[in-house]
Formats: structure tokens, C-alpha cells, sequence
């Protein structure tokens, strides 16, 4: 496969304001020209539990590097997992991984992305996204195998749909690289709208 | 990360009718335990144009390779998009290319896999998924530039959405994976029924 001459999204360079390696490989697949720099952020002490936290997390994120970087666009991302109006964080214990996964079980839950662009310390777009995701109907006993992958550990909402969990799914609805962490349409109309705004010379 | 002791959805051997790599990748990620045998399948003499091609080819596709595989079940695939009542397959040229994604512009299309599960030279289970996709809004500029990366060339529709293909889609509403070439949810129910219903000692 030849690479493309110029990148069909955006072509200048930017930074990945986080350190997950499931939205590097979403960037290296989109063929962008970025580097990473993990934002430090406290997120405990983000007040807001609404479905928009997941935007401030990002315009958080996005400026606390975005202060490092002179004339670079940088992108925030943060991604939560919502089900009957509470949020589902990542496991702490094989036990609550598998509460989560009984919750979610045969159920529709939703995955809301929020995204930022910072630049010169601004931030300048903040956009989310929201995916619904409809589990399939799971034995017990699929969901303990599922669990003995580790893969839920580290992840919100205990399942990766870009993983082994992805055969806990029967359907979505909406942007399938949002599940993974990045609202991948909103972020590319961010970066276009940025690319046709700003004279970045 | 630990492989699973027993896989969440199928445990047992099984055969792949499809030299597609997508699919392998896909039945890798469900670590599911399986060897691959491309079906010779004359797809050309299919008289069958409906909707309901895809399920017809991946019946005669496990049928083909079922033959050669006695007592282990033989999956076969097939996969077309599905634009205003016409089949958009795999584009001859560049220009080919063109005029596909020009259609699909903006648009919602239509995706059908089939699969068909093959057991002893009998087809057992056959089933199919849609999934509709909607592209985003793109200049005709990108749309050129996407072509120049090649990778639309072997594929139905003229695009990959699992590879640089995934920033021109706005949103999906069904099962992700039905539009790289598995229905998975599909699959793995028929792959459950059929370890429920058939005695394989």
C-alpha cells in the first residue's frame, strides 16, 4: 500500500494530547502527522458529571498541553461510558467487572467523546459525540471467559469493542471510532474548519 | 495481556471459507481457533441479484470448502454494498473509483454480509446483517487524495472503513464489523446455536 502524497483530512502537523495507545493507532491509521504528549490533568477534580464532562475533560486536556506548543495544533480527548444516567468507569476488581458487564448485558448504553482543539493556549473548538451500543444477550458464563482475558481492566464500561469484546456486541448506532476514544467525524470537521480559519504561517 | 483460557464464544476448531484478511483479522481478534480455506466459488454465475446475495454466496462458499472437511463446521462469507437498489463493487480504475465515492458523497449506503455455516457437506445456518453507513460531506479534493492512497482499488464501494476509509464515514447504524466482512453478532449466535444443537463427537 503507497502512502498517500497528501493526507485526504489534514496535512500540518499536531499533538495527540493523550497517551492512550488505542487513539495513536487511530491517528497512524488516518495517516495524520502528530506526535503524543500525555496531558497532565487532575480529573478528580472535574466537577461536572453531566454527559458533557467528557468535553471539558478534553478542553482540559487539550490546553494543559497546548501551553507547551507555540503555533501547533493540539487535540484533547476524553471518553465516558453512561448507562441509566450514571457513569461506568473502568473496574477496579474482577468482581465489578463483571456487575458492569451483567448491567450492560442484552441492554443499549451510551458512549459519549468529547474532543478539543487548542491552540496558542485557546481553546478554540470543543465538540462531542455520542454512540449508542447495544450489548447481544450473554451467558454468565461468557461473561466470566470474557473477564478471564483481562482485556476489561483497563477499560471504561469493562469492554474493549476494538478487542476481544468486540463479540459483545450486536449493533451501534453512530460513530464506531468514538467507543474506541476518538469522535473520529467531529474531529475531522474540527481540523478542516481549523485548517480553513486560522492562517497558521 | 493473558489469552483467555476458554474463548467467550466458540471453543472448538473451525474452518474459514475466505482468503479475505480482513476476516482473518477479525476471527484472530475473537481468538477464535480457526484455519483457512479459500472457497473456489465461480461468483460470476450467481443469478441471484437481490438483497439476499451476499447470504446466497456464503452459503455456496461453506458448501464448496464443507466438502473437503468432515465433521468440523466451515464458515463462508460474502459481502456487497448496496446503493439506490444497485450493487457497487470493486472499482476497475481510478477514475472508477471516483465515480463511486462521488455517489456514496454525503449519502447512506447500505451494507450486507452473509454467512452460512457448513457442517458435513450441508449448509445448516444461513443468515445476513445490514448495516447502513453514512458518509460525511467531502471535498472533491479529498475524495482524490483518498484515491491516491490505492486503497480503494480491491475494495467493494471503494473504500476500507477499517483502514483510512474510516474518516470518510459520519456515522454507522448496525454491526461495525458487518462492513469490514463478518456479521459478527450473526456469526457468533449461529456458532452458538450450532454448539447447542449438533453433537460433534
Amino acid at each position: 500500500m503507497n502512502e498517500p502524497k497528501t493526507n485526504p483530512y489534514f496535512s500540518s502537523p499536531l499533538v495527540l494530547a493523550s497517551a492512550s495507545p488505542r487513539r495513536g493507532k487511530i491517528f497512524e491509521q488516518l495517516g495524520l502527522n502528530f506526535c503524543v504528549q500525555k496531558a497532565e490533568v487532575e480529573e478528580s477534580l472535574c466537577e461536572d458529571f453531566s454527559e458533557s464532562r467528557p468535553k471539558t475533560l478534553a478542553r482540559e486536556k487539550a490546553l494543559a498541553v497546548s501551553k507547551n506548543y507555540s503555533g501547533i495544533p493540539v487535540l484533547g480527548f476524553d471518553t465516558l461510558v453512561f448507562f441509566r444516567g450514571k457513569i461506568l468507569g473502568k473496574p477496579s476488581s474482577k468482581k465489578e467487572a463483571f456487575s458492569i458487564l451483567s448491567e450492560l448485558n442484552g441492554n443499549t448504553h451510551r458512549v459519549i467523546s468529547g474532543v478539543s482543539l487548542a491552540w496558542n493556549g485557546e481553546a478554540i473548538f470543543s465538540e462531542d459525540d455520542t454512540t449508542e451500543v447495544t450489548f447481544r444477550k450473554l451467558s454468565e458464563k461468557a461473561i466470566l471467559n470474557y473477564i478471564d482475558s483481562l482485556e476489561p481492566m483497563d477499560k471504561a464500561g469493562a469492554y474493549g469493542i476494538q478487542g476481544l469484546g468486540a463479540g459483545l456486541v450486536q449493533s451501534i448506532s453512530g460513530c464506531y471510532y468514538n467507543v474506541v476514544g476518538v469522535p473520529l467525524a467531529k474531529t475531522l470537521t474540527i481540523l478542516k474548519d481549523f485548517e480553513e480559519s486560522y492562517d497558521r504561517k
